[in-house]
């Protein structure tokens, strides 16, 4: 039975009511390829509509390649997930996919694999987002860099390397943290193919499948899922990112604390700064107190620290790693937040046991980060670039963050809350209790409007009335115009809400 | 108790012979990071040598950085591995780092995850690599790409992207296999980190502990070792590579089919072409054989294609996969043999489901692969340049090849057979039975002379009298001379084993 409801008295057609939710199914990951769904007729019935209005939502949805009718077969979805790249799963020409499905068909949790986003068409005012502007890339000083590492070492940089990392770029690194007042050992540190891969890594260095892991809930989906895919449990420790609520704004320590007491825990997975998707930052004391935890429980700490530097205001806080003195915490930290992406280069660091043990699994996994792009980015910070470029994006970033907030407070309706963040690149907000964020979407996405409910970013008790507004991506024009279109929809949506409740009171509710 | 065996007749002194067989250990890696070995005195006693002896051996290998002695708890190897990048774990100053260690105390198999190269100095003649050689890089051809790139699409570049590739790389590795004849469908194609990923990424996607898989017996180590780290039961297929043994170069199929009637296989792993170590190809009647059985007993095969385009000489032979009919092979390749080891760029191709399903790991794993060198890789493909660059190099390594062989007919000692490879990068030498490739190396190494002893591509029974020689890095004069050296030293050790046999009858042998 598929969660459909119907609104007869809307005034939005019958139809488009079916098509939308059923599109919003399929984004949500309810429905998946190869999932079949209801006869036309049959679903009619259930629903108790005329056949052609299902017929009709039915022929949209075809349209659009999310389902797919098969003559004696039924209608499946077809459409789901990164559907511009990889079509539905189908035989091939040389037949015999089946046998490669039969070797994952054992798979559970595979769900925890797929945390996509929504699909954004071009042209869509999307706050969906976490990532930098390309507008501001100073490619061409970068070019200027390519050419320079090339002309100078370009055989050494295209022949095999050191598994730890480029020789140019690790000193590069060890600088930049020096001049930060931080010290790296040379075997503290080991590059990467970005903090994704860091997380990767760490997870197949030192977790089995059955091992605990606490981890924050809402989480960063990308560690969710590669925990999932080890098949480690994920313990969450709530962020409590809604200071209306309860007044405060950070990660529940004393929930830990129980954690720590009725569990073994390998690690505790922990990203202190602009954690995504809340945009909250653990307080100092919080970060003492943590540490203090997890030394008497003997628990080492992966700090993921992707956004520290993109600070915006507010005061410096010291990361984990350097209030530590137990040697007890991984510092994860990329490139991709605060230059180019596209680049797949970042490190981590810990103690040189820790790190050794990182270097073998990284050498088994792909011998090296790809070294014309380590090469580059250590002269570009030689030059200078870097620090230049991070001093720029903030000043885009905070302008944009300002942006945002001056639309939210202008239009966002009563009982709404979000997050004040001092960096990183997200705005949570707190929709109404028993509001569903996922709904919302649907509504916004006719208006061009995109973000991503919050749905996407829990390991247990999602708050369906959450979700997560990226601010980098977009000028400050593009926000005030997309959040007051945002806030115009949410409106309508409450007004009909209201409107629904007393629908629901006079018995003209479809519900499967 | 060390397996030593001091030689007093022999003219090398005894304190040479004690730190060269303790080296040996340490590399071959039955000696490892923290085992501690005896004191002094307690050694010379059991060697029944003086205890000068010991201690002078001891003080060579500490000045070497291989071992470390610790006041009042005793002597430690801690040179072992790559130490030029890391040196031995030790307590860092933040202490602690005992808890990390502890985290994979428990692990089994580890010493399979760092089957590691014997480290050679600047300057040596070495015949350990399989690895295109840097001087014939066209790094001003490489630099124009980056450059057209750059300037035309850099911010797409910098920005994040697809997971299963950037767009013109896809495109141009498409366009690649048509000129060749083979049909790659746009869902057949997975971007990788170079072709160690993408084995990494199909165990990830497919295999779990306990799993069991058939591979080559002797292999490529890094595959050897990936499976190892994922506690998956690895099956030895014999390859025969001693014609002067059984008349047979190639595969044992029967050995194969024995496997999989007694076993549940979820793979096979194969290298067809040009097969490292060995060098040898399996001829057409094998491979129809081989889909034969794989679609028979209904077991997918991984078809390692990484030296493919390597052949130097002889008929083409169709891959694994475009001779298959069910859907049933994944074939890995990459640019790393043919181009630019240090760009970590390769691919995968395979039915539709089992791509998609990569796909998804991949983008869990590093989101995708670095953009930069995809980009510049395509424009280098594109412009005309790859396919000259492999022409060229096709030359030069047949000349390589062919002056190893000249050196080999010219010096070898009666007793030792070796392979007639027709590409790839590697010569496969068996020596006398009961030799040790091992102890040569010591030897060898004196007169700055390093190979790769067999032992290090095996998975079970291995071959200690046979070894590795790299071509492809070393010039035709080199080889001329570096063969011969090779030749020398190994002829002394054969004269030399003939006198240790007669000396072991005059009883004058330590053994510990």
């Amino acid at each position: 039975m598929l969660p459909l409801l119907l609104q007869s008295e809307s005034h939005i057609p019958l139809y488009v009511q079916l098509r939308d939710q059923l599109r919003a199914l399929v984004h949500s990951g309810e429905l998946r390829n190869g999932d079949r769904i209801p006869a036309s007729r049959e679903l009619a019935s259930q629903l108790g509509v005329h056949r052609t209005t299902v017929a009709t939502a039915y022929a949209e949805l075809e349209a659009e390649g999310l389902i797919e009718g098969h003559v004696g077969r039924g209608t499946f979805i077809c459409g789901a997930a990164a559907r511009q790249f990889s079509p539905a799963p189908r035989s091939n020409g040389n037949g015999g996919s089946a046998r490669w499905e039969s070797l994952f068909a054992d798979e559970r949790g595979d769900e925890n694999l797929s945390r996509l986003m929504p699909e954004v068409p071009a042209g869509a005012l999307a706050f969906t987002c976490a990532r930098p502007s390309e507008e501001f890339f100073p490619v061409e000083e970068f070019r200027r860099c390519a050419n320079a590492v090339l002309r100078r070492e370009g055989r050494r940089i295209l022949q095999l390397g050191a598994s730890d990392g480029y020789e140019s770029l690790r000193r590069a690194v060890v600088a930049w943290f020096r001049e930060e007042g931080q010290t790296v050992g040379p075997d503290q540190l080991l590059i990467t193919d970005g903090g994704q891969q860091a997380i990767d890594l760490i997870s197949k260095a030192f977790l089995r499948a059955g091992d605990s892991v606490a981890i924050e809930n809402p989480a960063y989906p990308g560690a969710i899922s590669i925990l999932a895919g080890a098949r480690v449990r994920t313990l969450a420790v709530p962020v409590e990112a809604d200071p209306a609520r309860t007044g405060n704004v950070g990660l529940d320590l004393d929930a830990l604390e129980n954690l720590l007491l009725q569990n073994r825990l390998k690690f505790i997975f922990i990203t202190p700064d602009f954690h995504n998707p809340t945009g909250t930052s653990l307080p100092l004391s919080q970060r003492r107190r943590l540490l203090e935890i997890a030394a008497r429980y003997q628990v080492p700490i992966i700090e993921d620290s992707i956004y520290a530097r993109t600070r915006l205001r507010g005061t410096e806080l010291p990361s984990l790693r350097s209030l530590d003195t137990h040697g007890n915490v991984i510092q994860i930290d990329s490139f991709s937040k605060i230059s180019f992406p596209g680049l797949r280069v970042g490190w981590c660091i810990g103690a040189e046991t820790a790190i050794e043990r990182l270097r073998l699994v990284k050498l088994l996994t792909d011998l090296h980060t790809d070294q014309f792009s380590q090469a580059t980015l250590a002269e570009f910070i030689e030059r200078g670039h870097l620090k230049r470029h991070l001093a720029r994006m903030k000043k885009v970033h905070r302008s944009r963050l300002e942006a945002m907030e001056e639309a939210l407070e202008k239009h966002m309706p009563e009982g709404t809350t979000w997050t004040r963040p001092e960096g990183g690149m997200t705005v949570w907000v707190t929709l109404p209790a028993g509001f569903d964020a996922g709904d919302l979407l649907i509504h916004a996405r006719e208006r061009g409007i995109y973000f991503v409910p919050g749905r996407y970013f829990y390991l247990q008790n999602p708050q369906p009335n959450t979700l997560r507004l990226g601010f980098a991506s977009l000028d400050e024009k593009s926000i005030a115009r997309g959040v007051q279109s945002f806030c115009d929809v949410l409106k309508a949506e409450l007004r009909k809400r209201q409107r629904g409740v007393r629908d629901e009171f006079r018995g003209r509710v479809a519900l499967i």
